[in-house]
């Protein structure tokens, strides 16, 4: 298997596996003028490295924001969208947005906004970066407590997905995107679930194989529907469920990743999938076990599920108030627009609550 | 002539002309659920005739905001992100920009981020939203001082024009959309230059007309090129000197509309056509003489010259520093992109200044 593939669909490149960053100099290189959007960690642990590879490399300005979730709000746009003008910015400039799923998230909605938009490009430092948030063209920012309520679909000219910043991470981050992993796994890639199951983030050393996998099925699955109108749908697996806890555990500012959320959803939607006798999802006790042995179980009670509930009647892909959750059909498989009843749903919740293993 | 049409192209429906709103009808009862975004102006003059031509139609929600340019900015975006959260707008959800050029630059912005992307129409109720702003994407707030610098490009499903709004409008209003009208005749349509050269605003009797002349106008323009790649810069005429003028009045606090400063830009820039050889622009008498029946000559002197220079070279059409203009070729016909050293951008500022004729 190849340690570096690149993939450029006539409309967005992307350099993906080791030594990804050096082989994109040459088309970096031909952009008229590059700003980069960071964060202070980035700014720490990551541009050091940046530079030292690309060190030739020409930056008209960076734009330093400070890190975390909770900064993913309108006012870091605001105080972005000044700098970007304050530094002169134009309409031939391109944003690099060099970090995590923040810092892609905001970076292209900012591009797409600023003077009716101009191109950017992402270079994801994290694993969730890099297997999911910086490509597929979902950008926006949190907004009265709602996930990505302000922000919309555009695609980056490029993205770089080089496992050498990973080096950087911190190991929670990587528990996080772990579990993003193992949805690719189990919900269409029975090869990569193969490579996974049973096993212990810490306990892995073929990262660089993996993420190629795990980026390329996303790649796949965002060309064929790029505005979720179908098939792209099945990402959301574990996130209908995982989404409205993130949510709930953000509101009272207590401390969870994004992957110990979807972890959770994963186990309650596994739960779902089992429930319906028109799936043949019967593997669950293994999904659950693999889920289990990387992440504890969140604390949230019995008495927490309505809001719980009520979260996730807010959530964007709910429409007419009805639940429409995508399931396993069998380990590799998901299928999109099942609909599930809220008592199933409060079922699921109080099944993960009960630290329940599945048969 | 007729007095209604209907351009449907695929992707947009219009109706432009008497009774176009009856005439939409059936179209906006097939969407599930109508928001409503207004100013005040709108809820005490438009929206008590737009119930008495659609009893029938069922609106979900409105969304009031103030009215006038001041209110373009991203407060007012955060406040109307909020209000439809709080109404519970969901992905199904249509909102309708009913109002003037504010309504439909913010609404369309507004839509496009509001949870990745709601479908939205827009019923212009002002002459220069009927022939100009409500047509061609073109969303966005002010930003910094900077007209549009926050926005993007984005379409409506439908756009509803219909000159019954129009007996509302402030005298103020109509010459506002006139001096766009003018540029219609001026950069692409001699027959309609035809129709109102050397009259004054108020002696037309024939808007339905040329609202109908010019909205095809704009529509024909904005299809060919979306993205203002080309052609679609002709539209710009008069614009590069006329928004810097008008962004140097709004950071003084000085009223001054939309149309008053394009009229501004216009002298100026027809001049500008007049003193390259290249171009065949002489009967640029008529012009001036058009343009000064309807305006009189805004008062900035010799001294706030460089401080206009400078809101010019912050335009977002500017790249690399580097003015080019939309400029006549002759009357009825313009052409883009023609480089034009700040020396005669100052000279035709002087000319403007010095209420010189054209001979």
């Amino acid at each position: 298997m190849k340690t570096l593939i690149n993939i450029d669909n006539g409309e967005i490149s992307y350099y993906i596996g080791e030594n990804a960053l050096k082989s994109s100099e040459k088309k970096l290189d031909k952009f008229p003028k590059l700003f980069l959007l960071i964060d202070e960690n980035i700014d720490k642990f990551c541009l050091p490295v940046f530079k030292e590879i690309l060190p030739g490399l020409k930056i008209s300005g960076v734009v330093k924001i400070e890190s975390g979730e909770e900064n993913k709000n309108i006012n870091t746009c605001i105080e972005i969208w000044e700098k970007l003008t304050q530094l002169g910015v134009d309409r031939d400039s391109v944003l690099i947005n060099f970090g995590g799923g923040v810092i892609s998230d905001i970076g292209g909605f900012i591009a797409a906004t600023y003077k009716r938009g101009i191109k950017f490009i992402n270079i994801p430092t994290t694993l969730i970066g890099q297997i999911d948030a910086a490509i597929g063209g979902k950008t926006g920012v949190d907004f009265m407590g709602f996930k990505n309520q302000v922000g919309l679909f555009i695609d980056p000219e490029m993205v770089v997905i080089d496992p050498v910043f990973l080096n950087t991470l911190d190991k929670v981050y990587w528990q996080s995107g772990f579990a993003e992993l193992l949805k690719y796994g189990l919900i269409m890639d029975i090869d990569l679930w193969k490579m996974i199951e049973s096993k212990r983030c810490s306990d892995i050393d073929n990262w660089n194989q993996l993420i190629i996998k795990a980026a390329k099925d996303k790649i796949d699955i965002v060309r064929y529907d790029t505005r979720e109108k179908g098939i792209r749908k099945i990402l959301n697996f574990g996130h209908t469920i995982g989404h409205a806890i993130e949510t709930f555990y953000l509101k009272q500012n207590r401390t969870i990743t994004h992957g110990q959320a979807i972890a959770a959803g994963m186990i309650c939607e596994s739960w779902l999938s089992s429930q319906r006798i028109d799936l043949e999802c019967h593997p669950q006790g293994q999904i659950c076990d693999t889920i289990d042995l990387n992440f504890e179980r969140l604390d949230f009670t019995e008495e927490n599920i309505p809001e719980i509930l009520q979260l996730m009647k807010q959530d964007k892909k709910i429409r007419e108030g009805e639940f429409k959750f995508s399931l396993l059909r069998r380990l590799g498989k998901a299928i999109h627009d099942v609909k599930v009843e809220d008592n199933l749903v409060i079922k699921s919740l109080k099944f993960y609550i009960n630290k329940s293993k599945c048969n």
